[in-house]
């Protein structure tokens, strides 16, 4: 698994590199499983009983679940995740909030200066199973001084392009884009632009609400 | 309920102000109700029929429901909404994602000068229920060029003060601060520094999510 992933590039300056370490830099997601049966409580647990953490940092909560650790270790997750909850059949919605390049919390930890983190993603899986999707990315400006002003709009219309690749783009609503396709080419098009953005910008936001086995569209 | 408003003031230069018209600004939101109960279809249907839209622009989808407006009537709407949701007594997770400034889709259909919007907000009305939340917050750079770069931390740090200040401010969890407390205080909390800081930045957004009826929080 190691072998997939591109190592930050040593600095040759002197200074410390702050990017290398992706706890360190922030890199995690918040992800909300909302099922929507009476039986929710045993369906979450036992899918998040059942993911491989290899290589995470995981804490439940009763809001949200975070998940931190390397760009490819959340790839994995956050699909083989999103394929439980859909392969239980129930309707369900699932919420997740990607972020990088500000740990810490109500103020960044790491200094504006810090710069992008490089982050190659192996590709994802497909799994057989559908999701629809609604999709907002947000690279940020935390400290203008460090004089890297990210173009938002730029940025949107580069990940836009990659999902017109993956085959999961379906259009622009209000305030976001939708996806649909295999629920693995749906993660890999968020965790992936969202990475890509982050060679660029040191710190980047993604919010994503899919729905899964929903009856309005097995209904027709 | 017009008389609580505040209109944006005349321009006096002869250019168009392109503030004034809160759907022609992007004044919105999307918001995603999961009902975790086998008769989900039936609550949020019910729920949905019986909130108030006067004044707003309201769209349902298969991943969320659009609604378009002014800030005033948001406020009320979301908080009327959320209510009824917890007052059904069922284990929920409601999403809200807020924006201002950047109507259209892929690419924002005003040009990144249109400047801020003006929002003065009625105070929003106390529940007796409670949620708890998970808040994002994002002042967005859309054109550099326009001359006005957001500071983003001290926009954050400036709405955790009106969190503090409401009483909803729990704590700062990774990429999110915890809100707790009646429904109408978190959801006032929410859009209130949301429209806040949309008085300095044109393209702002908001994330946040929602638990109701947590049985994790009830059997504790």
């Amino acid at each position: 698994m190691t072998g997939t992933r591109t190592a930050p590039h040593p600095r040759t300056d002197g200074a410390e590199d702050l990017t290398a370490d992706p706890l360190r830099f922030g890199v995690g997601a918040r992800v909300t499983v909302a099922v929507m049966a009476d039986d929710y409580a045993d369906v979450i647990l036992s899918v998040l009983a059942g993911v491989d953490r290899s290589g995470l940092v995981v804490a439940t909560g009763d809001v949200s679940t975070y998940v931190g650790g390397h760009e490819a270790d959340l790839l994995r997750y956050l699909t083989d995740l999103v394929d439980a909850v859909a392969a239980t059949g129930e309707h369900a919605a699932v919420t997740l909030h990607l972020s990088r390049g500000c740990p810490g919390e109500v103020r960044c930890e790491l200094p504006g200066g810090a710069g992008p983190r490089p982050a190659d993603l192996p590709p994802g899986r497909r799994t057989g199973r559908v999701a629809v999707a609604e999709w907002a990315l947000y690279p940020l400006v935390d400290d203008v001084r460090a004089g890297v002003v990210p173009d938002h709009m730029r940025d949107i219309e580069a990940a836009i392009e990659l999902a017109r690749v993956a085959g999961t783009f379906r259009g622009s609503e209000h305030f976001v884009t939708r996806l649909e396709g295999d629920v693995g080419a749906v993660v890999e098009t968020v965790v992936g632009a969202w990475a890509r953005v982050g060679r660029g910008v040191q710190h980047v936001t993604s919010h994503v609400t899919l729905s899964l086995n929903s009856p309005s569209r097995t209904r027709g």
